[in-house]
């Protein structure tokens, strides 16, 4: 079985996040969400949360699952037997970093492979630091994240 | 069964080409390597040498295939049925042009996407042109395109 | 009166360069579009054709006028007055070369000022030579081009 | 009237601020310096000086306002009713960014428009930061600043 | 006498520093490594040890010596009557905060050059951050440093 | 000795290249000039031409001479025993096109180092294409050549 990982820190997950979820979804078997516990960063969600809001926002998505894991993201490629990362490119910073990232996990895990995908036009400027910057202010981004995640800020900003 | 399209020009194919076509054969069903037909560019190898370079390039991989096409890749993609390219990244120029290609691809066949795969560091330079112009001058290339590609400009320049 | 001068080859007009002079318009006093008489390119549309595109797909916009222009930008934005240069960015390759035309301009003329728009995210793929390689292969272009433009291509095509 | 906000944190105005808000006072009927108020960072100078060094830096220019927001720029543009952001670009990094905000700002307030101008070749290794920490350990930054700013630099170093 | 002076943090040393060293070693009479001491920055290794990596790791080299400084970059060229810097470039993010550095060195010492060398293919991917994230989670650090770097980790992780 | 070539077209030399070559001949024992003889470019001045302007534009740099070569750069470099290249570097498109320019010649000539120089920021938008192309339509550009230069641009197009 083809299984691609899409790693991330999602806090929270975005529309452009689940627009690379339900395209990689239709071309590999299966596409397990792998959020990061990166314990340098100080998240607004938790990974629970964050796990939950995932898990709602992709439930129409039978052939995607949601984990979390910490340390290398090579290690854990290995631990769940999977060989494809998906990533979305946005720009031209993105792209050097990933690609640095992808060398990397090359070096870590030779048999693993990284697919970048281009990120939908519409969502290219939209990140989670981007939402919650616009959320904090009072903005309007029920365009950006999915109802669920709107009704998640609400809870903090009302 | 998951198809991926390999489309370029292959004039002629190199170690930086035959990179992508392994890496991606052990992630996909089966690669196609499909070579366009571009009437405008003024190739130093006709289709159907190319066609034989890659077919003997890449003997020793059972699911890979190689074809041609002109006219538009989306196009390609349909008639064949496949809905996966991949495409190698080498620098921030490439990005933009292939995000651009992609762009394009995915408003004409939206059902089709685009992975990009980073290229190998050892090939990072390495083009087709690159090769012809050191080939021209009587340069080394034996480390840049295999056998059968070596023994074809021989033919050229001795 | 504050004059924004859009210079190109608009050969021919997408709805790229209509979505930068319609926003162009709302804020500059009047906006001329100005086409680039090249004698190096070998366009697909005669000036005069390119001006009558651009005139019927620009005839809902009051304040926008068109022109063509030979020679330098520099000179031309003296000759008609003007003082606020206007450009499209799309992507990084566009910015470097854009800025270098910028610098020209500004040495060779230091009153003159160049400001540079976001494209739209839904044209950020979207160039006139993108539109020709697709409707020479027969692709869809009802979304990328207006109405008069796509009659124009249908003369030639069909 | 045609109003430009040029937004920024001006902790402090260097030379290449007052080159982009010069230029821009020629083209523009009036243009409002507005100085973010940023919670998160930790400024050398405190709104109220940055104001002053903001004024006092552009007395000669009868056109040029300083005023200070908090919150979202699309929000300030819609209270002081202006419709043109004006920015400086001075590299590829820069360029990303700000396409992105441009991008946000645009889905908050879509009649807004932002347009970059390019950063005199003079100043494009210009920054707040780099004066800071070149007047940090003593380095002659007579050539970045302004006089009012250098005097300012000398009653916290001196 | 041709001296290069090599500035960084070498929080610790890699093989792609070692590289450039080695490499500015044949062309120049003399290369000085010279230490960044950052109050800012939190490093993993003092100065102390950095230096004493660096200084094992570079034995073989007659031409190389270690130093450290603080302060403006330029400010040391002059102090120890050395003319050239160099520094390794990977990838365009580097590309455009060096040369703003540059810049910046121009302006303060107009006599000192900054001479960038190209990051051997091989390490393109590797920074002294990637070395201690691999690191800091048990991976294999082995072809990313020297042996005594190496060594080194191992007191800290063990 | 330490020997640096500067490789390039020259058609003409400006004073782009003039900063280059002054700034490369303080800090290596000799510069050599190497004209690359293209016979698949259409130049506008000849290669003794090109040559004659370039003598003449550095008559007062004693350590500077003026050579021409065809073929490959790492044969030149082998041939006249020289070990470093100097290139000047304006924007991210020249950096990714050097790049792989150095990593091939690295491959063809190992000992042969590629040594990148920032281009001064009056130049940055600087080329022979520009100043062609200004000349062409008789704008000024006293600032952008050298006095024989401009002498020659004087007897095509007067």
């Amino acid at each position: 079985m083809n299984i691609a990982v899409y790693p991330g820190s999602f806090d929270p997950v975005t529309y452009g996040h689940l627009d690379i979820i339900e395209r990689g979804a239709k071309i590999f078997d299966k596409v397990v969400v792998a959020i990061l516990e990166n314990p340098n960063k100080n998240p607004l969600f938790s990974i629970d949360q964050r796990k939950q809001l995932l898990i709602s926002a992709t439930s129409n998505l039978s052939n995607v699952e949601i984990d979390s894991f910490h340390g290398l993201l090579a290690d854990y490629m290995l631990h769940i037997n999977a060989r494809a990362i998906i990533k979305g490119l946005r720009a031209v910073s993105d792209f050097e970093y990933e690609l640095q990232m992808a060398s990397i996990n090359k070096k870590l895990a030779p048999e693993v492979e990284t697919f970048f995908m281009m990120t939908n036009n519409n969502y290219s400027f939209l990140s989670s630091s981007v939402v919650k910057e616009v959320a904090k202010y009072g903005g309007d981004i029920s365009d950006l994240v999915p109802e669920n995640v709107l009704e998640a800020f609400k809870k903090i900003y009302d």
